[in-house]
């Protein structure tokens, strides 16, 4: 067993979900399992990170192959505890973070808790997949997604020792019959942001709420390189994910304007 | 007064911290300011935003030429809640986001709800300016960040025309006095992570707990045109900041591995 992989599993739909379960047993194919995973619903938690509070973890599970810990705390908490706490000692193969309800396309990187563990979790040198199924039911189909997801870190791990670090993938599958996705794209972030129309009710005490809610518009809808144009063609798409966000045009941009 | 500006304000530290009282007095200079600052401490929530639970919304101050309202949210919540509901028909001239307790440099820029309502605001269209100052002191010394704050918004308001969107600062000033400050630097994103060292104890019932702490470590600390090198060297950091977070390099890499 020494020569074992070990693969670093979180989300952000917590240790609950079934995107999750998929997730173990996915992962399970390719090695020992160490999960940290959130104790509660995460989604939207970005790269947040717990700086007030202290936080719980507790064991869920334990077989000989598979190790699941749920932390009171973001997915990058999760991450950080695991790399900087447990594995200071131990080498990891491979992290995978989902297998999250709802898609992480586009400008949604920037939101998800999902992401933010997967792209956390490659600072510290080991290749991280995000993966994401086009579909927030909590009961969705995960077929294609477990099908796609095996191929994807096949490929990941083949290739590893050939790619610079970090290597950080959002990797999103459509919502559809794993007979109908037409492969996988590698693809770049698309364009677009979100605008949201609030719900804005009154609660049973006559207080004014607002409740998010909205959607995605997408400035170049016709991209075919692009990862929401790979979706809405029933491919799998793949984008690379880096954290220098200078904005080096406009720095050249404002040479001269700002003194 | 229909030719007065308007500026929106937020922040991640609360309503209630020194650094907004001065983002307030600050902005006032400028126009008309509408500030949604979050209720509570925000600090870490990076790009986080909240869907499962709604959002209370109270005025906390108004006067003549300045409206202070707390949100039960996060700075992005607080950011979307401006623009989506209640700008839908104002004309927004300019965002200031803190002035934050503590940098935000480097990869701090992807953690920091400050940074992140800053980013969301830039959405919009409108120009962005996320103002920390290098010290978590509650009571901190503002001067300098003021000083230098008012300089940056000058010439980002009148250079505006001329600058494409979207447009987002992370402006960081070095903790010393004002008068030592050297000048401002157009830099960009220093590379480099986090490493954590969690304080592993026990709560009063034996339960372990882990309390985040650590150090970014810096992976080019002699680069002159990064952000940390700007600070170390008691120069305000300009980084203008962009959300295509596409790992282009890695993209070329991934050609043919990944089928």
């Amino acid at each position: 067993m020494n020569n074992q992989r070990t693969i670093f599993l979180t989300n952000d739909d917590s240790y609950l979900s079934k995107g999750f379960r998929h997730a173990v047993a996915l992962a399970s194919e390719f090695g020992h399992v160490i999960a940290i995973a959130p104790d509660r619903v995460q989604s939207g938690m970005s790269q947040a990170i717990t700086i007030n509070t202290p936080l719980f973890l507790r064991q869920v599970e334990h077989s000989e192959n598979v190790e699941i810990y749920a932390l009171s705390g973001t997915p990058v908490d999760c991450a950080k505890l695991a790399f900087d706490h447990f594995f200071a000692e131990r080498k990891i193969d491979l992290v995978i973070s989902g297998i999250n309800h709802g898609s992480n396309a586009a400008v949604n990187v920037m939101y998800s808790g999902t992401m933010g563990a997967a792209i956390e979790s490659s600072f510290y040198g080991v290749p991280s997949i995000g993966l994401s199924l086009d579909d927030h039911d909590a009961d969705a189909d995960f077929t294609g997604a477990v099908e796609y997801g095996r191929r994807i870190i096949a490929g990941v791990l083949a290739a590893a020792d050939r790619l610079p670090r970090p290597l950080c993938l959002n990797v999103n599958v459509p919502r559809c019959a794993a007979s109908e996705i037409k492969g996988i794209r590698l693809s770049r972030q698309t364009r677009g942001f979100w605008r949201e129309d609030f719900y804005a009710r009154q609660d049973p005490q006559g207080r004014d709420y607002f409740w998010l809610t909205g959607a995605f518009q997408n400035a170049e809808p016709d991209a075919e390189d692009t990862d929401e144009w790979a979706l809405a063609h029933r491919y799998v798409s793949v984008v690379p994910v880096q954290v220098d966000m200078t904005d080096y045009r406009m720095l050249k941009s404002l040479d001269g304007l700002i003194k």
